[in-house]
């Protein structure tokens, strides 16, 4: 998908949601159970029930990889599910790779080529030859971690050496990954925990849009971060997961996460007046 | 797997040979690419032709994510089938996973219960809590990216902020997740690639093991690294992967890939002395 048709869905709707596809076995209603791929109905039903609110759909891999061979196998039919019926959606695989450039050649065919995801999240510790062969398929992106919404954030990603005046290696990654993509294939993953940062980070990263985690269970506002962040394109796209796939455990699942999503893009309303 | 029967298999064996299971359907053998489970079936005459020079294997789960669901049912087959016919072996799920607290606790699920890993690789960026579900294990370890064999390490791993004089990236790495585990359930992975580094890694990580990759095709030596970096315990596994299981593509690659083995093994001698 390019910038382009991003951004225009995004205004369209007047909504920069992602809904979070983390979906756990344990936490899908009963009446699920019994169907032979409990994670794809559960997911179609969600993503039938959000996606007139949606604009993105994240499924998170560790939650397929946990069930093995079927699970990864429903991971793969939410993808496609989402791309045949809603190809105007945005699909992120948050699987957060990262490995030697032959390696992750092999990671990009997997996501773009065997799947057809429009980013995969990707963590930066190897450089550039980790990211590089994500940024050659055309109108695919990068998603790469810069600050993230858990609270070990301080252990690595604040690190400045000695000298406390340096910058910290988020602004590092943010500002060293920036050399290697553009701003129609490349974005940063900042949590949303963290929005009295976020407009510190626009000041080097003024226009890419960023991915943010962490409205909601996680603790951040919309509001919070639309203020630190949101640009002329919007420049954002906010995720929320348990916020809006488990809003009900009961049968009326779908139902109550259409309300959730509702309800969060009635807040994003604002960003657009 | 404990320490104690990790070094006695090392010293039994005489090895620390780590051989990499970087399977790619391109790459294998004519002759098994009309089975139905080729990447499997590679492993399979790998595995017995190399498990009496080898302590371990090491699955690089992008090459079986590439292949899709039938490439990670193979991933799969090939854990069982090592941890049934060779159960003193160490397998480690090369997948360099690193997320939120919730989702780690999803990955280690996946590598550890779904499947019997021995241990996986870890990226550090997001800190403590992408590290510690795997550290919860009992006799399950966790090997965190350290210094690696790539040639763009240098883009963050090197990092010390404005100061020169502080301590690089890959120190910090080391020395802070020295304090979530022990050295019976937490290795670094330290590239061969960065030999001349290993011995200054000695004076503040004396005693973990590390995983070594980047002999043969990276360029590293077995000989540089073991005088850089063996231990009383040995602290370490060498890993060849191409070297190794593509010594030849023809009809005798497992043949060729003991020998290729046999020859690193050969080179280990010396250690034991």
């Amino acid at each position: 998908m390019t910038y382009q048709d991003l951004r225009n869905n995004i205004f369209s709707k007047k909504s920069y949601l992602c809904v979070g596809l983390d979906t756990d076995p344990a936490l899908i209603p009963e009446c699920l159970k019994n169907e032979q791929y409990p994670l794809f109905a559960f997911n179609r039903e969600i993503v039938d029930a959000t996606a007139k609110y949606a604009v993105a759909y994240k499924p998170n891999t560790a939650f397929y990889e946990a069930c093995g061979t079927e699970g990864w196998k429903q991971f793969e039919m939410t993808v496609a599910y989402i791309k045949e019926h809603y190809p105007e959606l945005f699909v992120i695989a948050d699987a957060k790779r990262g490995d030697i450039g032959n390696t992750a050649k092999r990671y990009a065919k997997c996501f773009f080529e065997t799947m057809d995801c429009d980013a995969v999240t990707l963590a930066p510790y190897m450089g550039k030859d980790s990211i590089a062969p994500f940024l050659e398929y055309k109108d695919k992106w990068a998603i790469v971690l810069a600050l993230t919404s858990n609270p070990s954030f301080v252990d690595f990603e604040l690190y400045t050496g000695n000298d406390d005046t340096s910058k910290p290696m988020y602004q590092r990654v943010i500002e060293t990954a920036s050399e290697w993509g553009t701003t129609n294939n490349l974005m940063f993953v900042v949590g949303a925990t963290r929005a009295e940062m976020l407009s510190g980070i626009r000041k080097f990263c003024p226009d890419n849009f960023l991915l943010v985690p962490g409205v909601g269970a996680q603790g951040g506002t919309i509001a919070e971060v639309a203020a630190a962040g949101f640009t002329k394109d919007c420049g954002m796209l906010v995720n929320s997961s348990r916020g809006i796939i488990y809003a009900s455990k009961e049968d009326d699942f779908a139902e109550a996460a259409a309300k959730a999503a509702a309800k969060v893009v009635s807040e994003m309303e604002i960003s657009f007046k």
